[in-house]
């Protein structure tokens, strides 16, 4: 989940002099801002600060960032003509301050903490691309999926073949492990997700050098998540919506599990923080192969002791018991 | 699902000299657009005209609808002062008009085909109450939830009695089904969910007289689906979001399922709409129990023949195959 965000008042000064274009743009304060959350809250690994939609730039659709943050794509892509004129470059061309972030960003934690590579997955980075910016209902997206299966194909592998270069890049640049987000592919049936999308979620996390661990996030997908275990990946990041025992169950034992906190849980109290913290460890039972996450991102609204306290209670309540062994060790 | 909507040419003929909260309370024009569908699109059943926040007219919380017919509570309700304050009146007298909509909805169908009531479910109608007004993330329910769980249940407990009466009156009034709309309860963690309100759920579905089939509908409950099964009701209302099949596998054979083809399908080429038709049907396998259904409600950009294909194709694709008797009796 990308940890970095309004709700810390460090980066609310840094983006009240830089926009949030120029940010992603600059490594200098990037890298400062993928660093952030292991400075303040003492999270175990760092991600990468970058967007989603950073990716497009280079399709020549004016990407924008209006004042509430909120992404504007200004020539949306709904025919199979408009899939066509776009221009299919290299991210190392285009988006060589990213892999210089990374590189800044694993140099400054010094081993401190793995550093997590990060990219928009096609399904949720095409949705931007032809409704224009966020949607609620994803209707322009769908009319072209169902409308014109061939364009959407088209469109699709382009960024699946862009999104695999971009993401093994990271890799060479230093990062650690990947998340590919893909945040709205919950609005699919799965039968339309395993049609229009799966093949080229795979194509992108096979893009990934071998031996570097991908998650694969999204939201909603309590309906899609064998779905997305069959599209690759190392790890299956979960939302709030499931259970985080029974939704492990489903998968199976060949794949980990992030997650699950309600991000909206840390505007409660700190005792019951601390209690949601601990059902979420107790559906995990101790397994290797969880990573404790909320199940999207830190809301802007969330106070930062909350964040940070929930943080000490997965330290101190995932603490593995001595064993008899280490007792006497100790 | 409602099926009287902007969709539909006669309903903005109807609105465009009608408020929406005017129709709501006016018997003879609510029972019209109650059957509207029936005629023009050849549906199996009624749905009675109503909206969900209706109930709160007794509130006195200075219910309104905007222009764009999106509900604005003008006093939220965010604290336990504010819900001991709220008066409990009887559906009965606050809400004659609905019961009277009831009769004559039913008395002009003639038989034709069923009535089947209408309610919001607890949880859903409190988002409003507590939010003020439609909602992304609700954050000020789940604030007041989590954060004065006393006061959370006490404002469930006083929509649960009201909704009880409330759907036992219109069965009374001639309602022979009725339809519970948790819309947004999908934005809980499943254990949120049997904490904080299935009770209150379960409430409400008891109240109901015995013999009438209750409906139990949310969107993105695919993690939440067999806690809702355990509040009660006969048949489970489905999104798009799960696969038909798997999902009514999971809920066992003690209840019917309701779904699930994606609203969005009706934009596609009428084709296509036959082809996913078919496949809900195919998941549905035929069993008993299964009623044909959007997953959520009509898109106002539908086209009206779209709408009719989709009926059309329901009807043609579900007749049962003749058995050798039936043959040769024909």
């Amino acid at each position: 989940m990308r940890q970095a965000g309004r709700y810390l008042p460090e980066y609310r000064a840094i983006r009240a002099r830089v926009p949030f274009l120029e940010l992603c743009r600059t490594p200098e304060v990037a890298a400062e801002v993928t660093l952030l959350p292991v400075e303040r809250l003492g999270v175990d690994a760092a991600i990468l600060f970058a967007d989603i939609l950073l990716i497009t730039e280079s399709l020549e659709l004016g990407l924008a960032y209006s004042r509430g943050d909120g992404p504007v794509i200004r020539h949306p892509v709904r025919s199979a003509v408009e899939v066509a004129r776009l221009p299919e470059r290299d991210p190392y061309e285009t988006l060589p301050f990213v892999f210089e972030t990374v590189r800044r960003a694993r140099a400054a934690l010094a081993g401190r903490v793995p550093l997590i590579g990060f990219a928009g997955a096609p399904f949720t980075v095409a949705s931007y691309l032809v409704e224009g910016g966020a949607s609620r209902h994803f209707l322009e997206t769908k009319r072209l999926m169902y409308g014109d299966p061939g364009a959407w194909h088209a469109l699709l592998g382009l960024l699946a073949r862009t999104t695999g270069r971009y993401l093994a890049g990271q890799v060479g640049a230093g990062a650690e492990a990947v998340q590919l987000f893909d945040s709205w592919v919950g609005a699919l049936a799965p039968e339309d997700y395993r049609r229009f999308v799966l093949p080229h979620t795979r194509a992108v996390i096979q893009a990934v050098p071998a031996g570097v661990p991908v998650i694969h996030f999204g939201t909603g997908t309590a309906g899609l998540l064998e779905a997305m275990r069959d599209a690759g990946g190392d790890v299956v990041g979960l939302d709030w919506r499931v259970d985080l025992g029974a939704a492990w169950a489903r998968l199976g034992p060949g794949v980990g599990v992030q997650g699950n906190l309600d991000p909206a849980a840390l505007l409660a109290p700190l005792g019951a923080i601390r209690q949601r913290v601990a059902t979420v460890l107790a559906q995990a039972d101790g397994r290797s192969g969880h990573i404790f996450n909320l199940g999207h991102g830190v809301l802007p609204e969330t106070p930062v002791d909350h964040v940070r306290v929930m943080v000490d209670a997965v330290h101190e309540l995932s603490a593995r018991p001595a064993r008899p062994a280490d007792v006497g060790a100790g």
